[in-house]
């Protein structure tokens, strides 16, 4: 099992290993005195490993109730969100209990945001079912829930106070599960590691899973840390990821958050003019069986990337690789997005 | 014009003065450089003071956009806060601009929150429009929305970066508005300032009102200096909020806060076995148009209390007073409330 540990407002461990599904319990008593757990889940995995949570739970005692919403990023709105809060004020949850997040980054967003407005504020445990969730959203406390305008435009940051990743779950995931996590471990690769992002070319990237979760929390955990709350170099996560919005906007949500960020990334390759780190981002993207290209217009897309939160009054804090490995924050006035757009497409274009 | 500095989390000033909803903008701008303000009110400030707010806003350099919601505690929930969120979105408001909250509690309380978890997180004025506002939730960052389960039970602890108190405002209130407020008024003296308690005990205390609002917010802000999320003396400023909230509670919040706080500080000595303090508290209340007891029985009321968001486990944190101008948090394990309530209750009703 590897331990990282994170030192921001709130210092945290992020335990990675087998097993931890099943140990929930045990872990989460080394830091919690016994008391309720409000286990929030979604449906398709409450039948998977909401039982094995609670019976751990309960071994260790802590009461718990359990909440399933119906799985889907439809579902991250602010109308669950408020089920959610009622669900935990009938529990008669208080300062002193907890809420347990068992799930993908949907699940953890909206649960780890009910938990941070719960009576001004609650601990929570994250514990990510999907790949995507294991390396990105369980880490670094940005919650949310979506509005009708945008996605993640309603949030709070709040720190889980520990996050367990099982392994043997996230090795179970299918393909397609798989590979949207893939996309963000190719984001951490190309931000700043050669090594990982080699991988993430292979054959052999599904057998080196915990490896590649340690090493992609590690990236995040060190911008964490340096930028809790996104005001400096915590924005180079969202490389590929105001592009990627856009086009997740623009096909109504029906496209996975990791393949937008896929795509997301080969287009800003291919905007800041970057041929070579375009055509890797491509070859990464088709080994992890992620797209690179969209049909959607640049001038669609500008236009959906416009309400992107990210956006700090008439510009946009744009991440462009520079190499594999190395990319620079490009602070650009909005109406230079469209040109973007379109030059980053055609570079893709050219090269698929 | 008096002025109060706040040092929390976020530094803060507090103007208290004649004329300050028509100067606004110039207040505000030397805060914020130009950008958009979102004007959030309620349907009875905005015929009032929206116009003279964003005039002025527009002649010091910034843009802004006005949303108004149906008055009154029944908006101060999940729906209303969703609306509120997306005409934020709507109106492209980003991290660089700020929220003006206009109106009495359930505005700021509400606006507030809005401001804390749009975009995770932006700036926010307030304009309190009600003495209760003023001396009360403008200060010191709490924010929250209602639950159908509860007062208060969702929210988020953000600071506002400037109050601006508009005593012209506060003069032209309603007799029942300024009873409201005076509530929370006699809970500061009756915490830690005789003088302030005697003022609302005479025939002048409307004449007054800078003073009074002044003192109480000097009061107000030194707890919240010292702890700024509520985990210990802060807890001070309950004093008659858990009989008062129980009280609401039970009326279905026909009946106003300032009132439920009024008969909680009179129950609150008189559970604490204080006939004299009692007694005065309840002169208090009468000369300030104020209630001090409650047809509901001791049952229903310490039933509605447990769902209270200060319940911490099976002890709830009373805060009873000792003397006039000092109070004690007492550890009061929750099924001693319904004795506390009937020795409360019995004793105010013996006085009146």
């Amino acid at each position: 099992m590897y331990t990282v540990h994170l030192q921001a407002s709130k210092a945290y461990d992020i335990l990675i290993g087998p097993g931890l599904v099943k140990e929930a319990g045990s872990h989460i008593s080394r830091i919690f005195n016994p008391c309720k757990a409000a286990v929030i889940t979604d449906s398709n995995v409450y039948p998977l490993y909401a039982d094995c949570v609670c019976r751990s739970l309960e071994e260790n005692g802590f009461a718990y109730d359990t909440y399933a919403f119906p799985a889907g990023e439809q579902s991250k709105n602010l109308s669950t969100l408020s089920d959610i809060l009622e669900f935990m004020a009938e529990s008669q949850l208080t300062r002193s209990d907890i809420v347990v997040a068992l799930g993908g980054g949907v699940t953890g967003d909206m649960a780890g945001f009910a938990a941070a407005v719960y009576a001004r504020g609650i601990p929570f445990v994250q514990i990510p079912t999907t790949l995507l969730a294991a390396v990105d959203s369980s880490v670094g406390g940005k919650t949310a829930v979506d509005l009708k305008a945008g996605k993640n435009l309603a949030g709070a940051f709040h720190q889980p106070s520990l996050v367990l990743t099982d392994t043997d779950v996230i090795a179970a995931l299918s393909d397609q599960l798989l590979s949207e996590g893939a996309a963000e471990v190719i984001k951490y690769g190309v931000l700043q590691d050669k090594e990982l992002f080699s991988w993430m070319c292979s054959d052999a990237w599904k057998e080196k899973l915990p490896e590649i979760i340690l090493r992609s929390v590690e990236i995040k955990r060190m911008m964490v840390m340096e930028d809790e709350f996104d005001t400096g170099l915590r924005k180079m996560l969202n490389l590929g990821h105001t592009f990627g919005h856009a086009i997740e906007k623009c096909a109504d949500f029906s496209l996975s958050h990791g393949f937008g960020v896929a795509i997301g990334m080969a287009i800003a390759a291919g905007a800041a003019g970057k041929m070579d780190v375009c055509k890797e981002i491509i070859r990464a993207n088709i080994n992890c069986g992620l797209p690179s290209s969209t049909a959607f217009s640049p001038d669609i897309l500008a236009n959906a990337a416009l309400t992107d939160k990210k956006r700090s009054g008439a510009t946009v804090d744009l991440i462009l690789p520079e190499e594999i490995g190395r990319c620079n924050i490009v602070k650009t006035p909005v109406e230079q997005l469209v040109t973007l757009f379109e030059k980053g497409l055609n570079t893709v274009k050219e090269l698929i």
